[in-house]
C-alpha cells in the first residue's frame, strides 16, 4: 500500500486528463524536455512565477517553443485543485516528426501535468536536520546544459542508486573537475566566517527555485551570498551546511559522510525568514 | 507528405500493439533507459546479436533488469515483419513507483518497438562520400555513462540544431577536454600512415555496433585498429576519414569543415569487406 502513496492522483496532457503519452514524444525518445516540481500548500502554487520563469529560460536555451504561460497557469491550477498537492509539470519538445535527433521546427510542445498527494512540510527534517553522504559518481560538465532542469537525469539516478539507507536523506555531488555542485535533488549552501556560499552552477547542476529564493532572502537580511567555485576543502571547512529545494525548503545538514555538524544561527535565521513564504501560494490567474 | 515518411508504421509495448506509453514511465520522466536502432534488410535483423549484447551491457551498467532476450528477439522479429524496415527498440527501467529518482527495485522494464519504413542502403553516400562539419557543442565527459546508448540525448539534439544545410550529413564532436569522440549519430575512424584509428570512448560517446563490426573486419584484413585518444590535430592530419553506423554502414568523409578529403584505399577495402554483411540478416530465433 505504501508504494501507492507515491503514485499521482490525476494526470493530464495538454489539458486533457489521460494517463498516457505518445511513443513518439521526444521526451521519451531522447529526454528532450524539461520539468518543474511544485508545492501547492493551499489555494495556489508556491513560487509559481519562479518555476515558470525557469521553465521558459530552459525552453529558450534548448530551442523548445515556450508554451503559452497563461494557459500553463490555468492547467497548473486545475492540477493543483484545492491544494495540499505536489504538481509536477513536464514540457517536452513534442512529438517527433521523423526518426533522428533533427528538429523539424514545427513540433508542438507537450504539456504534461501530474498531481501527487502531499502531506505538507517535512518539519522534522527542517528542525532536526538530515544526514547526507557524498556521492561516488561525478557529474559531467557541460555549460550548454548547466542550470537547466531538463529530462536527462541518468546521473542523478546513478547517484541515487548508490545508497538505500533510509536514514540518509541526500548525497552531495562533485563535478569531474572537483567542483561541489549540488545534491541529487537539492542545492547546497555553506556558511563560513559569516559568509553564505553556494556553487556557481555554470558547468553543471540545476538552478533551483529555492536556491534563488534563499539568495533573495539573504540579500534582504544583509547577508552576502557568493555564487562561486567550491571544492571538497570548502565543504570540509564549512561551519554550517544546508540543502534547499522547492518542496523541502531549507534542511540543515547535521551529518556529512559521518562528520557531525551543528545547526548554526545563519541557517536558523534563513529558515525563519523563509517560513512565511512556504505557507504562501500564488494565485494562478496572475 | 514527406514528413509522413519519417513516422513509424507500427508500434508496440511489451508485445502489444499500441501508440502510447504511461506518463509514469521513467523513460519519459528521466530518460531512464536505452535504445537500439536496427536495420532489417530482409528476413531478419542485421547485427541483431551485437545490438542485443550492447543493450544488455547498457542495462547492467544502469542497474536496469535485462529483459528476456529470447522474448525480445521474438518481438523484434514481429516488428521487422518481412524486412525492409528500420526497427527501433527502447528499453526503459519501467514505470516509476513513486516520485523522485530513487529506484524501488521492483520496476519491470518497458519494451518499446517501433517499425519504420526503410528504402535500403544509401549507396550514394557510401560511394561518393558525405560532407561533415565540426560541432560547436562540446560533449560532457562521464565514464559512468560513456559507451552506453542511453536515452539522455540532449547534447546530440543541441549539436544537430547547429546546422540545417541538407548537404551536410553529420557533425563531428569533441569532448570538453578536447578528445575527438564521434558524430551526432555515428562513429568516426581515421586512417594515417596505414593505421586505422578510432576514439576510445571511455569518457563519452556510444560504443557503436558498426564500430565493433569494422574492428572485426580490420582484424580479419590484418589491419591494426587502435582505439585511442585523438584530438583536432589527429583529425586534421588524417589521410582518410569515414563514419560508421548500423544503418548507414561506412560513409567516407569527402569534406570536413570545408577541407576536401580524398576517399582512400583503406576505406574502400573496408567497405568491400563490409558489403556482404550489410546484406545479411540474422534469424531472430537463434
Amino acid at each position: 500500500m505504501s508504494a501507492l502513496l507515491g503514485l499521482p492522483e490525476r494526470t493530464w496532457i495538454d489539458g486533457v486528463e489521460t494517463a498516457q503519452v505518445s511513443l513518439l514524444d521526444r521526451g521519451l525518445q531522447y529526454g528532450d524536455g524539461l520539468f518543474e516540481t511544485m508545492a501547492a500548500p493551499g489555494a495556489g502554487v508556491r513560487f509559481l512565477s519562479l518555476h515558470l520563469k525557469r521553465l521558459a529560460q530552459g525552453c529558450e536555451r534548448l530551442g523548445i517553443a515556450v508554451p503559452d504561460l497563461r494557459l500553463l497557469r490555468r492547467e497548473i491550477a486545475t492540477a493543483a485543485g484545492g491544494g495540499r498537492a505536489i504538481v509536477k509539470l513536464i514540457v517536452t519538445r513534442g512529438q517527433a516528426r521523423a526518426r533522428g535527433y533533427a528538429v523539424s521546427g514545427d513540433e508542438e510542445p507537450t504539456r504534461i501535468l501530474l498531481r501527487y498527494p502531499w502531506k505538507g512540510e517535512d518539519t522534522g527534517a527542517m528542525r532536526e536536520g538530515v544526514r547526507v553522504r557524498i556521492a561516488d559518481l561525478k557529474l559531467a560538465e557541460n555549460p550548454a546544459l548547466a542550470g537547466i532542469k531538463h529530462l536527462n537525469r541518468l546521473e542523478q539516478i546513478l547517484a541515487r542508486l548508490e545508497w538505500d539507507d533510509a536514514g540518509i536523506a541526500e548525497a552531495l555531488l562533485f563535478s569531474h573537475s572537483g567542483a561541489l555542485t549540488s545534491g541529487t535533488m537539492s542545492n547546497v549552501f555553506l556558511v563560513r566566517d559569516g559568509r553564505l556560499l553556494t556553487p556557481r552552477l555554470d558547468r553543471c547542476g540545476v538552478a533551483g527555485v529555492m536556491r534563488e529564493v534563499v539568495g533573495t532572502l539573504a540579500a534582504g537580511a544583509g547577508v552576502d551570498l557568493e555564487r562561486c567555485a567550491l571544492d571538497l576543502e570548502d565543504l570540509n571547512r564549512a561551519e554550517e551546511i544546508f540543502l534547499t529545494s522547492a518542496l523541502t525548503g531549507i534542511r540543515p545538514v547535521v551529518e556529512l559522510a559521518g562528520r557531525r555538524i551543528a545547526i548554526g544561527a545563519a541557517t536558523r535565521r534563513l529558515q525563519a525568514a523563509l517560513a512565511p513564504q512556504l505557507a504562501h501560494a500564488e494565485g494562478t490567474d496572475s
